[in-house]
Parts: C-alpha cells; sequence; structure tokens
C-alpha cells in the first residue's frame, strides 16, 4: 500500500516520481503535437507513446516494489522491450529526411533486441553468470553506438543542412553514449557484478530509474525543440 | 495478481508486453488517422479497432492467465470473433478502389467465421476429436488462402496502377501465408496433437501472442505506410 512510502525509501520515492513525470510527458507531447509542422507530428506521438507506455510500467513497479520490496525486473524488461525499439524508430524518422533506410532501423531494433534478451537473462541467472551476460548484452550496446557514431546513422547526419537537425543529431550522440551508458552501471550492482558492494543491491532501480527521465523524457524534449524550431521556419 | 509475473513465467510476460503493444498501437492508428488523406481514414480507424479490441482481450487473458495458470481460450476466440472479420474489411477496404465487391468481403468473412468456430471447438473438444476439428478449421483459412492468391481479391491486385499499392497486396499475400499460418502451428502443440510434446502445452499462447503481433500491429503498419505515400503524393 502507498502508506510504505512514508519509510522515505528512496527508490519507492523515485518510483511515485518516474511515474508522474513518465505520464505528464505523456501528456505534454500528445497535446503539444498539435503545435507543429505535418513531418514533426509522428516523431512527437512516438515520444508521448514512448513516456506513456513506461507511465504504465512504472505504475506496475511501483506497486510490485512497495508489495515485494524487491526489484520488478520482469517489468522493467517489458517496458524496454517495447520502448527500446520505439527509441530506434525516433532516430529514424530523424535521419529520414536525409535518406535514412528501412534496413537501418532493422538492424538498430534487432541490436536492441539482443541486448534486452541477454540483459534479462543476466538480470534472472544468478550471481555466477551475470557478468557473462553483461558482456554479451554490451555487445549489443556497442553495435548500436557503432551504427549511430560510424555508421549509417552517422553517414546521413553528416548530409544535413539544418543546424537544428544538426544538434539534434549531435544530442542524440551525447544520449546514447552517456545517458544509455547509465543502464549497464546500475547491472553491475547486481550481486557478483563488477560494483557489487560499492552500492546496495536495490540501488540498481534508482540507476534505472535515473536513467529512464533522462533518457525517455530528456531525448523526447530534445526532438520536440527541434521540431518547434523547424517549424517556426515556415510561418 | 501482479506479484505473479517474477516467476519470469514468458507465457505472462507476453501477454505483458502484447497488452501493451495492442494499447500504444490503437493510439498510433487513432491519432495518425488525422494526418492522412480522407480514403484512408476509415483504413487507420478499422486497424485501431482491431488493436483496441485486443487490448482490451489481452487485458482480460492476462488476468485470466495469472489467476489459473491456463490458457485463456474462451477470450481468444471472442476477440478473433471479432478482429478477423475486421481484418477481412481491411483487405477490401484496400481492394475497393479497384473495384472489390461487397460479395468478396462477405465470403471472407464466412469462411473465417467457418474457421473460428471449427477452431474453438477442436480447442475445446479434448484429445480425440482436435485433429478432425483442426482440419475442417484449415478448410476455411486455406478458403482465404485461395480467395487472395487466385479469386476475386488477386483480380483486383492485378489492374491496379499504384506502387504503393502493389507493394500492400504482396505484403497482403505474405501475411496470410506465413503470418496468419503461425496459428495453426499453435493449435497443433494441444494434447493429441501433431506437434504435441514438441514443445510444452502452455507455448501455444506464445505462438498466438507472437502471431497476433505479427498480424494485427504489422499489418495494421502495413496499411499506415501505403497511407502515407499515397497521402504524400497529392500534397
Ligand atoms: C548494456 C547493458 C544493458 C543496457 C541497457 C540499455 C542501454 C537500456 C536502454 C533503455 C532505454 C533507452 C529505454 C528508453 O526508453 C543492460 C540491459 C542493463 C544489461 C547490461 C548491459
Ligand atoms: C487454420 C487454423 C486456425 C487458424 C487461425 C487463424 C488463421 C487465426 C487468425 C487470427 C487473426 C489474423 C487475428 C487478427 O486479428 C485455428 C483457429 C488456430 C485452429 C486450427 C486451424
Amino acid at each position: 500500500g502507498l502508506d510504505k512510502i512514508i519509510n522515505s525509501d528512496p527508490v519507492a520515492i523515485t518510483f511515485f516520481i518516474g511515474y508522474m513525470a513518465m505520464f505528464a510527458s505523456a501528456v505534454f507531447f500528445l497535446v503539444e503535437r498539435g503545435s507543429v509542422d505535418g513531418k514533426w507530428k509522428t516523431s512527437l506521438l512516438v515520444s508521448a507513446l514512448i513516456t506513456g507506455i513506461a507511465a504504465v510500467h512504472y505504475y506496475y513497479m511501483r506497486d510490485f516494489y512497495l508489495e515485494t520490496g524487491q526489484s520488478p525486473t520482469a517489468f522493467r524488461y517489458v517496458d524496454w522491450t517495447l520502448t527500446v525499439p520505439l527509441m530506434c524508430v525516433e532516430f529514424y524518422l530523424l535521419t529520414k529526411p536525409f535518406g535514412a533506410k528501412g534496413g537501418t532501423l532493422f538492424k538498430l531494433i534487432l541490436a536492441s533486441l539482443v541486448m534486452l534478451i541477454t540483459g534479462f537473462i543476466g538480470e534472472t541467472s544468478g550471481i555466477e553468470n551475470n557478468i557473462m551476460w553483461g558482456i554479451l548484452s554490451t555487445l549489443g550496446y556497442l553495435y548500436i553506438v557503432y551504427e549511430v557514431f560510424a555508421g549509417d546513422v552517422a553517414k546521413l547526419a553528416k548530409t544535413s543542412q539544418s543546424p537544428a537537425l544538426g544538434k539534434a543529431m549531435f544530442l542524440l550522440k551525447i544520449f546514447i553514449t552517456l545517458g544509455w551508458s547509465i543502464y549497464p552501471i546500475g547491472y553491475m550492482v547486481l550481486p557478483g557484478n563488477l560494483l557489487s558492494g560499492a552500492f546496495e543491491v536495490s540501488s540498481i532501480d534508482l540507476f534505472y530509474n535515473l536513467a529512464d527521465a533522462i533518457n525517455k523524457i530528456g531525448f523526447g524534449l530534445v526532438i520536440y525543440s527541434v521540431a518547434i524550431a523547424e517549424s517556426a521556419k515556415h510561418r
């Protein structure tokens, strides 16, 4: 029940903040969708879906955590299974005007599924194996980093003429390298992993909740500000 | 309750992913409906209804499965009884500009009802009879395949001049033959049927959930991309 949060449990508090922040962001992106030019509307809808889907799962995770005191691993991965591919769709929509191909989107989604499935096995497989699975998962992650820095996505970004879009692509790189790297750091606090002992086990959810807020809401806001800047040009 | 999902039961996890994916898709199709030309609006609304109806039934199926640990057969067929005829309506709307007739739609819906009623009897009739009912059901399915490849639907598709629509018709065939064939494969894991023993009984829902995601969301996205491509032409 709700009474448990008064024990000022920081993990519970971040689940509450996360839930409300995701919900409010979904409303924001959905309503502001009406104020941007046609081609940006889909991007803003996808941002609304990412944060809206997350709101539902934060609601479950919050309850699960309050009831059991445990990390809601399954819900976390259910959420990521839907929202990480949608983040890849955001990158695709951003670069599509410069000729991004469906094949690149497909490669990004495939890499993210590899990253998430191996990550989930790692989190549920116990002390002996989570380092090995974490390394496999990191390979999927590094492939995405590679695509954005040196692969198809990077090539397209160079051909862009719009300063607003150039800035968005620069920020995209920052999000993928710094923002996303908070997740594997969180994973490393699992018992038997590299940071185990340095933090409490329950702090895995502090890392994940922080990272989710930065990446889902923060990146959505970057897209939003490009959309507003580009839409103002044609007025 | 929600706590059962921590047993990292893959069937439960796919019900959660399925629920959220259907819900998010319904929102997507409904909102994006505003961005396509008039004649595509009905198709996008039907896609939203198919995934929206499915979201409600996934919500029921998820709870039923968590409570009882059993396959939610009745909910599944309640869902299909509504969504399969709506899929036929989608095929009809796609070919209507090329002269599709109401009679063809009627034949497709009739065949799908035969397929679903016999399939439901098969799933609930027990070990001795489910192969026989499965064969009857497959006749209904094969009739639909025939209509799309050699019957009325196929003839119309040939007369189409639009490359976007030609591609959609090609993908429609792939969905009907490959996408839909996942369902009978799932059915065959029933005790006493052809694949019984090769997979666990509970994997019937893994097959059905995967197939539903591909066919309901995937085909909706195909229609969406044709609608966007055709709408862009007239701008
Ligand atoms: C590398 C790595 C991981 C990466 C997770 C990431 C990068 C998740 C990103 C989630 C996002 C961006 C959600 C947004 O909606 C895991 C699975 C923790 C396992 C350990 C190794
Ligand atoms: C052939 C066959 C079956 C086919 C089921 C199909 C093809 C269902 C399609 C559902 C769709 C497309 C839903 C979309 O919204 C059954 C009934 C499993 C019984 C065994 C034989």
